[in-house]
């Protein structure tokens, strides 16, 4: 296998970031797109709960997880933690698609398949094309989308590998002596899964203009129309929520958090003017940190809400009074 | 007749403030009750028009007028040129009952009424008591609520005054010798006109937790809706209104400007948040001061809008985000 | 002067209406321009109280009365009767410019007017005419619009008439036998006045597409928001307010009353969701009626709120659950 | 293994309702607190997708799907699911606790364990027991949380069993003939699963006073304030969400589709309105179906919004206009 990528031997000061392991897994591939990951040394670990001990205990600087629609489980452990874990902070969102290759020893002729190794949500995903291509199969379940190759085999002493196939990600080759006889195994094939960089630095990334910035926000109440004056700060401000999600409080029952992301920065005008108000809103409001987005698209900003008409309207307040 | 309130002779710095006249109306009373139109000249002009003319012309350094509700008529008139003339300030609002009584010259008995002078709205808010109490008598037209008293002596060279009643504020006999016989004329003994001390000073009176601000708004399109998103405004910063209401505005037909008054001052955090948030939404907003409500009732501020809860807010958001 | 407009004799069956008088006031101006007035005997009274009074106890059939701007007086008497009286509607809106002319004894020159004649309101609002072009004349207070030029004759016995020149109405010369010798005395020339027609009959006129709907709400309770929810009644409904205006209860100090003009028709579907929606917000809903709009306008309502997507959204919403 | 709950010998006219299988998994025992699933042949499938495709098939009559928290995957697959096949509709809810057990053969002790057989994503979640109770362990993946208590069996013609315990729910004695010798396995004890009763059948469950409410809603555009305006939908007609999650259309970038749960059932005149309102709003809402609450907790409705309510501003409409 690759040597993970730690390149703390020539930079002494590289940081360690903590994962969902084994290498290859989605996430790491989450971590291969991330500029901020790069130079630092990556270490696998086997939940979400883990990684994130490890920001808090200062022994990683962050954490890749997942935090939406993931196949490797953990998106509302991922949202639980971030509203109970003071201080984490999200520094950049990754968004990798989830596809499924099929991995086999070199020379292996798909007829010869008999028994495949599958994570069982992986392998869930891709009945249709092994029910076409591959009737008659047996599963051999796998810990993780990687460890299904290291069932293509033989364990020390063995003759006989446990597995003729394994569902594995994509870039399997670049871990894993293997050759892969077939790609898109998986029954939808618009699946993507996003990644959040999580750390604890109190600051955040310079503002591009195509930023997105994550809030948890509990309501101070729960007759109805609680939510809808919840959101009345973000439409009174112009700031789009591109996300939302409700989460049931476990300490209260029938009490609920928000999870939401919102179009825009903390240093734009008109993002800082809505957490002002939503802080005044609810006392319990997390700041996750404002990012770049993952797709890069512009936010589009109505005119009433740039910084320039904050600033004119400022100046405008500011010039109405003469004090003495 | 009385001196007028002129103790420009005592006090040369003294400032002219210019009213509804003559000396003995409503306005006039009005003036009497505001602490700041003490030791000042008190000017009687025609109308509002010309009162608000002498401000902006720097011969007065303000002007009292009838906002709401008024007897003397006018009311409509002051609203729009409030919107009309740049830079006058609200300075403080007096509110007067509108009371009737019955003036006579002395000696004169009810049963010989038969002639009763009266400015004619005047006398349309009178006709129950007086069909009940003088039926048959004449009206004799006056030109204003103290004019009709002069009704009741002879012009020079005239033998027989003109009325034997008139029907007058019920301080009459402040300016005019005569004897009141009857009060509570009035169909509405509720009526009350509210009246504002206009100036051009852009400093405003100190914040006094009993206050109000007048503003004038435009919207800035006519889509259903737009009205109450201007309303998302005040709400969201739980600001409440005391008074609206629309005006078509005669340039742009189809258009209206909205005429209110809020509970609170420029001074309050919640307040200038919400001006802020008009400015951007509007780019027509007249801000018109911020001055002690005539009742002196204290504004109930829910505890998520204090300025306390402002700062605590304002505090939390420098917080957020450590600046390199 | 001409005769009232009285067919009672032709037709025994002609009713009522009741209105400011005398003849050639504003308020008849508004009767003329009214079809449902046509062929009715026209009843002049001395206020809106006693119009009302007329057709509360069966006198009259309806009423003319100013509702909004008016240079007679009574707007906020006609909008707080509105309120009080149980079962009054608005059966049409008119609309009349408020214009005045100077009117002299045929042959009179504008060089030898000393005395103008005129009602103290009218006065006021031909100040800046006059002193370009009358100055130094004399004002002989009338009691209306229409008795100004009766002052242009002697009375019985008199040799001499009280007033040169009489400021009235334009149509004066269908009442009385003057000159007009001057038009547009009004300072401000685009002044008008708002007249409803206004009876007891619980029918409402057809549906003409360019209609208004006329109400009077009480908010439920006083907090901040409170309006805004009330006006979500609306916006969620796709209907416009032509006007909005906020009104003191008296019996409750602190509670206001809003007098509203919604844009359509009660037989709109969304104004009667609408309204449906307001009398569950509020239990005080006075429905003052839907009548065409004065200046003919059509409503443009949004393709989400016509009647066609309320039956639209009525049929899928039949058509979502069997009933066994 | 224990027979499925198939009467289907005594009962010709039993339904078949498909689920996440095998028998034993957390599904199934969704399907063991429904009263509809009683009486009826349980049909394990494999996935979702599955389970769906047989009931649109007619293959079964519904099918039992995690909707939200699953331990088993699939939630963000049953949203979608059920947004892109039309006819769906939830019968009933039902809420599972997530629990672990760990079973053994018969008399096997806990410090004689050495390998354990887990479904990967219940291993993820009782890290923390295992290293406090377990160290130095080896971890079987299984491919169902049953699946790895067959593990604890030797396959047919081998000697040793490939586990020697297995994690696996509480309930599994009832399906295979081991011992639990340690419960409360996982990491986070209020974890739970919702499930939905999914089927075709047009009725609903009758009112119960405890119901809910389930909807997907496109906006019909992205501006900012356009999730607001759908929610005002439910504020103005006092209706409470309890579930709100935003999920991207993968046909449209840039789109989103809401997935909602409200408090009421449809046959309350609150709810009936609010859906009616927001088919209005949008071209694109998905009834899901109204069916009582898992917790059984009655709906607090304001009394602003009851049926009586509604009835009454019904029955004060159509009184407003006499028809001819």
């Amino acid at each position: 296998m690759p040597a993970t990528h730690d390149e703390r031997s020539g930079d002494p000061a590289a940081e360690t970031i903590s994962y969902l392991g084994p290498a290859g897994t989605f996430t790491e591939a989450a971590l291969r797109v991330a500029p901020q990951a790069r130079g630092h040394h990556w270490k696998p670990v086997n939940n979400v709960g883990e990684a994130l001990a490890d920001v808090t205990a200062g022994r990683s600087r962050a954490a890749m997880i997942a935090i939406e629609n993931s196949i490797e489980g953990g998106v509302t452990a991922s949202q639980d933690a971030l509203a109970a874990i003071p201080g984490l902070r999200i520094e950049g969102e990754f968004v990798v698609p989830i596809r499924f290759s099929l991995a086999v020893r070199p020379g292996t002729m798909l007829v010869d398949v008999r028994t495949i190794a599958a994570h069982p949500v992986a392998y869930g995903q891709c009945r249709r094309w092994l029910g076409a291509n591959v009737p008659g199969h047996t599963h051999l379940p796998a810990a993780s989308n990687i460890a299904s190759a290291a069932a293509l085999f033989p364990d020390d002493g063995d003759e006989r590998a446990p597995a003729d196939a394994a569902i594995t990600p994509p870039t399997i080759r670049d871990y894993v002596d293997v050759e892969v006889i077939a790609d898109g195994l998986e029954d939808n094939s618009t699946a993507r899964t996003r990644f959040a960089l999580v750390g604890m630095r109190r600051t955040v990334p310079p503002r591009t203009g195509a930023d997105k910035t994550s809030l948890i926000v509990e309501l101070p109440d729960e007759r109805p129309g609680a939510l809808m004056d919840m959101l009345e700060q973000f439409a009174t401000r112009g700031v789009n929520l591109s996300m939302i999600a409700s989460r049931p409080i476990p300490e209260r029952p029938g009490s609920y958090r928000f999870v939401m992301d919102l179009d825009g920065h903390v240093d734009d005008a008109r993002v800082a003017d809505a957490l002002r108000g939503l802080r005044r809103f609810s006392p319990h409001v997390i700041f996750l940190g404002s990012y770049p987005r993952a797709d890069g698209a512009p936010v589009d900003v109505s005119s009433a809400y740039t910084d320039a008409h904050y600033a004119e309207a400022d100046a405008w307040f500011r010039g109405l009074v003469d004090r003495e």
